[in-house]
């Protein structure tokens, strides 16, 4: 019963009571509403590759709960082994759907990281947290859930900590703690994949101080939980997932959202921390740990669609794809690097107490950096393959090539190699500017934090005073050279 | 009257029959219609900038034919100074409108190059193309046309010439030379600034040899000229320009169009080059020079744009930009790059015998690479300094921000600053999308041509043989150093 | 008894009979001589690392086959946590050292990818090969020697296979197969450690078809055998080793040399391969692919004394680091990089039926070509902090700056921050170019093969026609899109 | 008479009192000793160059004072022409000798800096140092000098100023004013050029302020003037110049020096600034508008000169340079870009009211980065291409090459190609050290400045507050944004 199907899945996001917003509209089926069906689409692919033995090992794993076979989404990453396959369900997951795995990403990290806390705090202060979240696991494994999650607030001013900023709300927070829940409020901002969930694990946005501790708050609740409004963002081109034809270029897509909190009560069973400020940090270090690293194999899945969408150009234009040689190998080495470096930070990490693999972070977060950069290589060269068409998109439209007056003409106008149809070139033409200006941009940069946050995180665990001293060694220095006292003002 | 002012120049727009058509709709009235009321609002404003004392200079100069006050757009470049202001009224109109200055950039060029093009057939030919040239540019400078310019055909395709591939229109060719005129056939694509334009200017689209000699032709007709259809083509979010809001960022805009060309007659005075493909190396030679010397201008005008936005992004999320002058001086150092080596591209240019001003090739081409890689590292900082919100434009709808229920919650979650409106913030995160993954990516990768055929043009002007002789004189060698015989198969 | 200590280490090589030449001296003893004296102490400190308890764990390990504790490079790796501690082992060395390991790296490698080979061999062939290598590695164990590699010929023309060359000894091949043994003559170029080493372990230095059966041949020798000559190279700066003072900037040292093979007599039981030329391509495949996988700790044991080096120049200009912290953030990340690519390259790797563990092949060039060219970043960010001084060297010598006349005029000249003296700027600066310009440059750009074959590797296992089908599945393409059929000329 | 030969220039070198040390000894004949040789045969290769008819137009122009001809670098530069002579002239002498052209190049650009400055001064103050300047140039322009250029001084502590510093000389000052002259102490440090030089033309090292007005100074010396040390610095592999045989590449060279003044007197006629403050900036400002756009034509012509190297070394190897044309290409674009923005630069220059020519200060100052970038990947390509023995050096040694009894062994060992010897390939492999990792490497990263200085001028012309007016106005938002007020503490 824990390896769900397609229809299933899709029934449950069905049940749910409508909360979703978007362009001012309610909507009342996400599975087949134009502006969420394609994130639907992109989940659902996940069950279908859970149900096919080709792929199966890749999606479903057994849980060491209860020995069931379960989808990799809802288990515990206890292994490098398991961790590894993390990185590569996801690199997996870019390939089968174009888009990144939103609503079984950051909630299965949001469980792992919550086990290895809620163990801490367990032990610290006698709480019983690892209970409850081992009781909702259960059942999450059980029904198979999808589970978003959601770590970034909306902050509001960004030189200010939650409790000083002008709306207390800009964070999510607990504002009331009742003997049977909490009543929490506040908005959790660009959170993905949650159209498509189940469920969605919150967890606090940052390393809290006591002044904080309102702020200093996990817990999952189900999508449609009362109180709850989630407003869906935009991206580029998202209008074209209302229109007909290949100008949209997949069936699948991902989505982020505003999720606003306003006086939702959650009960103690799922609740996994409660203004225990003092663990945030260790949310945010193992969090940004085991997420970072496997973000490598987002953007390598998409740099390998890229690649696959670059052949396709290059032979639709009339092409060979030999003298682009160059350009796909420098594409593969930065989708290489990004997965690899991943795998890299996961080998060099830990088990922790609780029984979870932990990433080593300052890896991870180096890794971080080259996310944020090399995916923009990847894409200028696939543009630089593709062409004027893909850089920009200037093509016409489907409405256009397919017009009973101008539409042969331009069919024939836009038609280049022999071997292939026009309608192949479009299709490519749109995959392209869909993967690299297009609704298809995944959130690589931002997704997870900043890069200079990670700078910092590297700065953080580059022992330089060690490499000062063994360099001074080396060539025979014997003053002991520190940094001069900040000069008086 | 050579200086025309804004409502002159929409009106002469607007007196044009329809032959553009968007979206399967052919545009009644091009200055209102959603879909090119942008791209004529930013040639407008540069009519408006002849008009202001304080721009004039970058706007107007004097005709050499007649002495007469004429926009810049309709002037000969006859000194390296002419040619610098060409740059600079590039990057200014960048500045002014956030977009390129299509409907005033290829035309003018074209009228240049063929104003060396035409002197040398002439020459040798006897011909009398630069006197009809002449001709048309007094009454072009007269009315103060806006003249938009195109090269680049449909092409078929890539592997053949012109006339091997498929479709005999797939360039544009003479069909047809008759006492009074030819007859034009044959499709022009990705051509920029049309609908805005009142004349386009045809180019030959390469070097052709004799069996192709169809295909050299240049020649200027009325954007409405009986048998050309123009289709428009999209760009990212372009659907966005028919909405209502903050969400299209700007009220200016480019475009890009098919022109397809059945059956059009075109008057002897209006034809500068038939079939005399001999001449068309010259023509692409000149042009690209010319073109790529001072496109670095436009990128470095967008990455002005950028850099402003990213300080109001910054400022908007509550920050200071004191901590992103690293990257904000890497944007800088990247604009004028582009900016400044189209200069000294233009500087290490020559007088052409017909008076014309021609831009160093190699250099040129250099230039070119540059412009085709270091605005994708720009608009990356800009998203770096921007945050999330405008790495994938996850923000929420105009619509749903404004919406009677859900409206008042969503503009509190997402004020920033406490010192900026909501809206304010909302404004400059859709500038940044716009900018960076927007319609307002300018296509400079491979408008005016590949960053492949650039290296190209670099290595056939790199004396490669020249500098290994002067090494092997500096280290002694006295052993003539040639590449080996290709091995027999 | 195999944990050896640095003055038996020492008294072993002195044991040897002088084959080693350099400047046109055949040098005595090898561990006293200005120009081999530096290898040889870099090597005697990974025997005094061995003997402390602090570093112990990171040097010996507990052999596979007899129990006892080993130098670490003696023993066979055969689980990740093994070929990981040998890129632990490599940072190690470099920081400890300022040097590669050259005397412990190739050896190592080499008998590990024998040990695999030997055992496909032996097993296909009835060959008792692995019982051989098997003998040699107990004894190597037992003596804890050091052992270099030897892979690169010296090739002559590279566009010719070894058996078309000119000159049949440019590679190492076999020249007679008598019973107790074999007669092998040629050159192996290029080859790092020896002069620190007791034994040589040759490979063969490509994949060979049969026309070069002769050139597949692998066996171990001990440094000083009859008929090998040894000629040592020279590297930048290379003369001040043979000067007093500080501008040699280190005690330690690495160098490469010629092997010059004459007619050798190799007795069978050193002998691992022998002609059978079909097994030479999995030596390249398994060698490469675990030698480029911890070659990114060596880089980056180098950088993380770059970074040291950059902090004493700064203090000793009398500044903070603090404004370099940018700078030294992307040194840092450059080093994770080749580190933890190469880490994660092993994770992605197999365990061989011979028990040896192979590290992924793509995934190690990859990484290889970050190899051959972050280094090189990370240098110039050395320089830039560490000013003009060590961007060229340009500062006064060691004899200039002690001469009793100008001496003390120069070093009052020279001194810059009040906290240190001039000599500490001196050492600070001498060892900044040694590590960026001078005798310390390792050769890691082609080190093990050149960036453009690693490239090649990468090409080969990068499935584009599969990621080719996935894009043309997502976007509805239903055409066959194949690379065009070469044209006929 | 203007126009000297080399024979004159050597005896006018020959002719001054030794005061140039090296190595602790004091140097009797610069034009023959192995340390200087080398940087005076750079420079009289530039006396040949004016002498030859075909080089003559690029070294030699005519004078603005007298009318007759002169070397280039004794002129003022009043014309954009005349500016971009400058660059044409190192990028010849590049190329020519491999080597920088330091002693006519920094007192060529003090003097027209001074020519500036004087102007200036001379109209403020009613001073007649422009008197002054032109009654030395006369006679240098007659005697046809060399003339090297000191700015950059000792400096002491870099976080204080110079009256600040510890050692009152670790900047050139005023310590007495005469009424015939002024005695200067202190220390100019890395000056490029003094050994080929008849005169050192000495500017102040920085703007000052009133504290500092002693060290406002400008004059000019003969080389040997009494009271004046000059040490002579190292650079990578500087003993080779010691040595025979190719292992030192070339015969020519550079080199930089200290500079010890110690109650130097100067006579009034060759002293242009004293005690002037306020003008220091100006010198400052100008000097390195004018030396950081020229500068980039010297490392084009390095890099022409390692384009050459590359295809010899890939010759050398056997090999064809078609599989290389990317690299290639990529190092051409670099060698052109920093090139043309230096054109760039003079082109948007402005001549000053002396007469003078001056560049556009930020756009040179981009180009520095460049110029402090572009040429490590430019070298790294060379590697790239070279292979190996170019990387580190790691080939043997001449002496062991032609030595009776491994000579001839090493000699057939290290043959590649069968067309070229192996001396042929050991030059050119020399030749490609030289430049990338050897005496050749000219000192371009803080050459005139460090990139970081280069980088604050960049920021300091770059007006983000009128970017982000822009942005603002043209995506609508109405409020002022401007900077947080910073916290208080």
């Amino acid at each position: 019963m824990a390896i769900i199907a397609r229809e299933q899945y899709l029934k449950s996001i069905r049940a749910m009571r409508p909360n979703v917003w978007r362009n001012g509209e309610l909507i009342e089926d996400l599975t087949t509403h134009p502006a969420t069906k394609g994130i639907i689409e992109s989940t659902a692919r996940a069950y279908d590759a859970s149900n096919d033995p080709e792929t199966a090992t890749i999606c479903t794993t057994t849980s060491k709960l209860t020995g069931e076979p379960i989808h990799r989404w809802n288990s515990l990453m206890q292994s490098l082994e398991d961790i590894i396959a993390n990185s590569n369900f996801k690199r997996f997951s870019y390939r089968n759907t174009g888009t990144c795995t939103g609503a079984t990403c950051v909630g299965w990290n949001a469980q792992n990281v919550m086990w290895a806390v809620t163990y801490e705090m367990d032990k610290d202060l006698g709480t019983n947290y690892q209970e409850r979240l081992k009781n909702w696991l259960l059942k999450s494994q059980e029904n198979g859930w999808a589970v978003a999650g959601a770590l970034t607030d909306a902050k509001g001013d960004r030189s200010m900590s939650p409790s000083q900023t002008e709306n207390p709300d800009s964070n999510v927070r607990v504002k009331e703690v009742r003997p049977d829940g909490i009543v929490v409020s506040g908005v959790k901002a660009m959170i993905c994949g949650v159209e498509a969930a189940n469920e969605i694990f919150i967890l606090p946005g940052s390393a809290y101080k006591d002044p904080d501790a309102d702020y200093a708050v996990a817990f999952v609740v189900p999508r449609d939980i009362e109180g709850l409004t989630i407003v869906g963002c935009r991206k580029p081109s998202d209008s074209r997932e209302f229109e007909e034809g290949w100008d949209k270029a997949v069936e699948t897509g991902t989505n982020s959202v505003y999720l606003i909190f306003e006086d939702v009560f959650v009960p103690n069973e799922r609740v996994f921390m409660c203004r225990e400020n003092k663990y945030t940090g260790k949310v945010i270090t193992y969090f940004t740990a085991n997420y970072r690293a496997p973000i490598g194999a987002c953007v390598a899945g998409q740099g390998d669609i890229m690649i696959g969408a670059s052949v396709l150009m290059a032979r639709a234009n009339g092409l060979s794809v030999k003298p682009f040689y160059d350009k796909i190998i420098q594409m593969a080495i930065n989708n290489e690097t990004t997965y690899c470096m991943g795998i890299g930070a996961m080998a060099c990490g830990y088990k922790h107490p609780s029984g979870i693999w932990i990433s080593n972070s300052k890896l991870a977060h180096a890794n971080k950096v080259h996310v944020a950069t090399l995916p923009y290589e990847t894409k200028r060269l696939c543009q630089e393959i593709g062409g004027g068409i893909v850089e920009t998109g200037c093509f016409p439209s489907y409405k256009d090539l397919t017009h009973p007056e101008i539409g042969p003409k331009l069919m024939k106008a836009v038609k280049a190699s022999v071997n292939y149809s026009a309608e192949t070139r479009a299709r490519a033409a749109r995959l392209s500017e869909w993967l690299t200006v297009g609704a298809g941009i995944p959130g690589c940069m931002h997704g997870g934090g900043s890069p200079d946050g990670a700078r910092m995180v590297v700065r953080a665990n580059t022992p330089i005073e060690e490499f000062a001293k063994q360099a001074a060694k080396l060539c025979g220095i014997t003053e002991d050279v520190v940094d001069p006292a900040p000069k008086k003002k």
